[in-house]
């Protein structure tokens, strides 16, 4: 998919929010239980009430390798199963030397039909280089990210600036605004600023709405750019929102709610 | 298995050895390519040719990955048929927020039975914490890694020293000598005199031996201490040696001449 795709699915919608299928065996609702497959079951139900109100979905990997092999054909199951015109992300969070980040690129890329995979920068170019000779694929780099520990390091001071501003600043260097995302956590609504004067045109996936406390208008006000330019996941607040025996159509309303907020921001 | 476990197995074999099962369904014997699980078949004959020669096994996930749910179940299969008394390494580079780094956790600690998991360090303490709260379970924290990507970020100067040094410093205090390790590339040889300034004892996991280009001596030289303190991965060194006619015996050979040159060094 690529990006002219992307913003035009942003306006068609008008809405840029990312449902994150962190599919919980644990979590899901108790009738969903009894299917052959509860994961891909419940992943279905998501998809078939969200679909409308969501440009993107990201598959967070840790909870379906906790499955083990079965997650990885629930994980296969959910890919396939949603809409084309839909950006399907991995939040896989990979990086390694260059011939084994090219397996992982094969991995999500060809085997699984996604979209885009989330890597971390601290292994360097060659480390996310494979993953950007793929066409219309995209890497997500972990830039700043929403959790506590985002303080031990990516906001050491370096040279002048932040470790995470040189992280914008050298990979942005690696590929395009057309190859690359960044996250950026919506915790940190005081760096949107400085951020966009490094990276004025890439898209910004942005975790850290919903259970971890930052909110949309904080992004709306400070991250958007011309083309909207980013991408803000809601993960525990849509999927897991109560209610089991209103499944799922609590989770529609949910994901509906995200969507009209986002509208208001939407040129 | 804990750290004194492993110092024995190390002195009663009189090897420092990590073999690195990077699995290649391309690269393995072709008599081998009619087995139900050929990867399987392939790691069994590696491991019964060098488990008296070796004290560690270290899967790189990405090639298991690559095979789709099959994958899983032939690193499963692999996993469970490792001897109980070799350290065994899932080479998987994770670290999420919390809540996503503990589903890490439970699935190669408890769904799969690996005594150590790779760690990146980027996203800070939250993201590693919960790993390091299984008993007798390693993670191993990327600190200065073995490719040219390395430059990139992990030797940017942070106040005075470079981030590598930072993660050190900061991350060996999030546990203890029981339960961190950290990789180290043998092709920094240069540095490991200060990073043993800073880590004194414990455990480095070092890649780039072999096809990278690393060298036992210059590790013995460097980075060995009182307790030997290191874990050399070979991986395509020893599983590839060339000629599949003579498989497993030639991979046995393979490990054997590392064991030997590795006997040298230890007291």
């Amino acid at each position: 998919m690529n990006r002219t795709q992307i913003i035009e699915e942003i306006r068609k919608k008008k809405s840029f929010l990312c449902v994150g299928l962190d599919t919980d065996i644990n979590k899901i609702p108790a009738q969903l239980l009894t299917a052959e497959d509860p994961i891909f079951e419940f992943n279905k139900g998501v998809i078939d009430a969200t679909h409308p109100y969501t440009v993107s979905y990201k598959l967070n990997l840790a909870f379906y390798e906790s499955m083990g092999s079965k997650g990885w054909d629930s994980l296969e199951k959910t890919v396939n199963y949603i809409p084309e015109n839909i950006f399907k992300i991995a939040d896989a969070k990979r990086g390694d030397i260059g011939n084994t980040s090219k397996q992982y690129a094969k991995t999500f890329f060809e085997t699984y039909n996604f979209d885009a995979i989330t890597v971390s920068p601290y292994m360097g170019s060659d480390s996310i280089g494979p993953f950007l000779e793929f066409e219309n694929k995209w890497v997500i780099i972990l830039a700043l990210t929403s959790n506590k520990g985002s303080k031990d390091f990516q906001m050491l001071k370096t040279d002048d600036e932040y470790l995470y501003e040189k992280v914008f600043r050298t990979s942005s260097e690696w590929g395009h605004k057309g190859n690359i995302m960044y996250v950026v956590g919506a915790t940190h609504p005081e760096a949107f600023g400085s951020i966009r004067k490094i990276i004025p045109d890439h898209f910004m996936l942005i975790p850290g709405v919903g259970a971890q406390g930052g909110s949309v208008q904080d992004i709306a006000k400070f991250a958007l750019n011309a083309e909207t330019g980013v991408l803000v996941n809601v993960s525990r607040a849509v999927i897991y929102p109560g209610n089991d025996a209103d499944f799922p159509n609590n989770i529609k309303v949910a994901a509906q709610n995200y969507q009209q907020h986002m509208a208001e921001f939407i040129k």
